[in-house]
């Protein structure tokens, strides 16, 4: 094994100006979120997976006790529609450990890119606040100037030095590496408290990404677990507020 | 001295067929217990070391005085009843200390198994509960779901999302690049509580591994440190228990 | 992409016996700040950009929403006066992570001034004092003896023993390596607090270095910097001081 | 430069049957001290530097102000008497930072010992006790059964299962590697604190080494060093103990 190396799963897919989509585990969970919902949701075929040595030495173990090497996965979707475009989607279980770990897996998964004749690229995460938000919006940045316009006509946001430490991680690699290359990007980052996973932002990631794709998934699925992590992230509150309180109470008992 | 280097010592030993059993030092070291057990009581014969420059950098002093580079180390066994099959084991005194240290390892590993003709492995660890278990169950996860089926005939337990992390280290990666090989493997993890290392969790493993390869071996040598071990427990819980009590105790005297 | 990639950007400039002036991130910014201020000041060009896959994996965000891979550049200038020499420039985002990236960083750099003729190197750093401190001496270390007695004329100073602990990171290793290439060099270490980025300390090296060079560039835009970040330290001490004298204050209110 | 590079200053020495005696920093700096007291005292002249991307990215700076990259340096000085051998000694600023470092150092400084014909070596170290020690013993450990009964006549000291840890860094591995080579060696580890540089152990050490090579050379400028570090330890001790005490005075006073 290569210290990245591409498996794939029969045959390989014959695919026409396909655009690649990722979202690897990061910040909220967003990109990777996003990703897998719209991987369940219209039907992807799962066609590589991408290990590499600087992924944990570890496997996870599946419902019916097989194991799983931690991996990287590509699925693809061809178009159904004139206005639609084949897709890659890419997400897995973890992005590099180490600096030099991500760059080999992000020229990896360039160099499959490439073989499948991607010219453009749409990466996926969160962009962290560190408070509460009720309506996420979406930050964007591209390879291109011209980009940057055309995904502001979708619903995306761009402001100035935001974020400020630029794109950490596979999402900015991709586009950094990529332009380098000649192809063209734009990073979708949903805002997020940043401290659980983050559906609600994931969705509004997928509602600017439905758009320029034209392709169409229903989002329930993912509201309905926004209200799940709503419910859970106000039980924390309610026991870090009641905990906070005790000594309080605890006077008047006295 | 390549990354990781293979010595063997003396002729290469012809094998039919041979499993690989593999229990290097983890949690509770119950991987490393049972497969010296094993070792030191089917008169397994030392056939190969294992060197790598992601040990650390560090040698042993023997009981004579001399040195010894740590290592990890391979023993064989010949079939002696009809019934059995081959055995090639492998315990030692360190895994990989980085990602790709681990990677190395067990790919180096997996080489030396596939020259030896193994297709089969039996991988040996822990799984630490954080709580003291009266009886530990062996719990188990394989590259096959057929597998599943025939090993909790043997008396292992399969419970869904357990170990929820999966298995890090060389017993997980071993099966999880061995599947990549089309090898056949099984990880037997013994619940501990993970404090000291654990004697009677080794043992539970090894009467599993005994049915399944007709070699029997008396445990007695393992009870024996078993109790040693609760009596240590037994103690620091003492202490432990005492050095609590004694604000208390000092109330009473002042 | 290599382990350190160096991209040139449109054709390849033909210098006459430049001299090479590095001044990467460190310790109060001291050699970024005065590179950054020499390339703005005397219409450097930028002709290369080099990549590390040690560098940390990410992008910046240019203001019109363009994404920059991380890198260190190289810019040039030819001489324009008969007493002046060309001149190579770099700066950047980041030295390397780790050790061996540092090395290879520095071997890549040196690489690449060779290829241009460099012989002699100028390196920019800061060196910490811990306190502050009002007007920043300019030490220097050199590849030769000779060096250390020239470089006195201008002003720079030498004290024996000071920096106890060497110089650690591009501007040690680049005379280093050098020195083994058979290369001269000297580092100015601009005093300075290190807690903040310092244009004062950033201006000093620039006075010895202007006076070597005979290239006179106006130090005014540095000076402004130097009293923003004056009044930024002074009022962090206010706060520190206030925060100190709030529980004093409180017992005369109490 | 090669990730471990050796650079000879004139000529190769032509050196027969030469032993290698090795001294890096390491607890209490005992090896170091020993070595580079040897050094100083037998007039060894030094024809090697070595170089490792695993070292520090780092320059020294010289009492004259020219830098000087880190290194490890070999030194060498041929048998003046019959009863003498020729020596190849070995000290430095560092060890390798990694275990990959580590070995690679070795495995180069072991090539380099090859190349002159080294067939025994001695590595000297300290052991640390972590606490103080009126007369340190010098304990050995060695490659080879019947060395350790030699080195126990020249008064070194086996104690089972010290140091129970076996013996990390250069020390070792040059024994560890060496003897996967056939070559012979014994590691000398004088007993220390470990608080501080020990020169009265680099003395105890030097002591049975000088025995061995039938080298002498005075120990008064060691005696001297420990003299003034039993001073600084003692100054040490009596700060510790006022600064702990105070309370108990101020109780009086109050």
């Amino acid at each position: 094994m290569d210290y990245v190396t591409v498996k794939y799963i029969g045959k390989k897919p014959k695919l026409k100006n396909p655009i690649l989509i990722e979202g690897l585990p990061g910040i909220g969970n967003v990109g990777k979120l996003a990703v897998e919902h719209l991987i369940d949701n219209i039907n992807a075929v799962k066609f590589a997976e991408v290990y590499s040595k600087d992924f944990p030495p570890q496997v996870f173990i599946n419902t019916d006790g097989t194991i799983e090497l931690v991996n990287n996965e590509f699925y693809y979707r061809k178009a159904k529609k004139k206005n639609q475009r084949d897709i890659i989607l890419l997400t897995g279980d973890y992005q590099g450990l180490s600096s030099q770990g991500q760059y080999e897996l992000v020229e990896k998964i360039l160099d499959l890119a490439e073989e499948f004749g991607v010219k453009e690229m749409f990466t996926l995460g969160g962009y962290g606040l560190g408070h509460e938000i009720a309506e996420p919006k979406v930050l964007c940045a591209t390879t291109d100037k011209q980009l940057v316009k055309t995904m502001k006509k979708y619903g995306a946001v761009f402001k100035k030095n935001e974020p400020g430490g630029g794109i950490v991680g596979a999402s900015g690699l991709l586009l950094g590496l990529g332009k380098l290359r000649g192809m063209q990007g734009t990073c979708f980052m949903g805002e997020t408290p940043g401290y659980l996973v983050d559906p609600k932002s994931a969705k509004a990631v997928l509602k600017i990404l439905m758009k320029i794709t034209n392709v169409n998934v229903s989002l329930s699925e993912l509201e309905k677990k926004a209200k799940e992590i709503e419910h859970i992230a106000h039980q924390l509150k309610e026991m870090e507020t009641l905990s906070k309180e005790k000594p309080e109470e605890l006077k008047y008992i006295g």
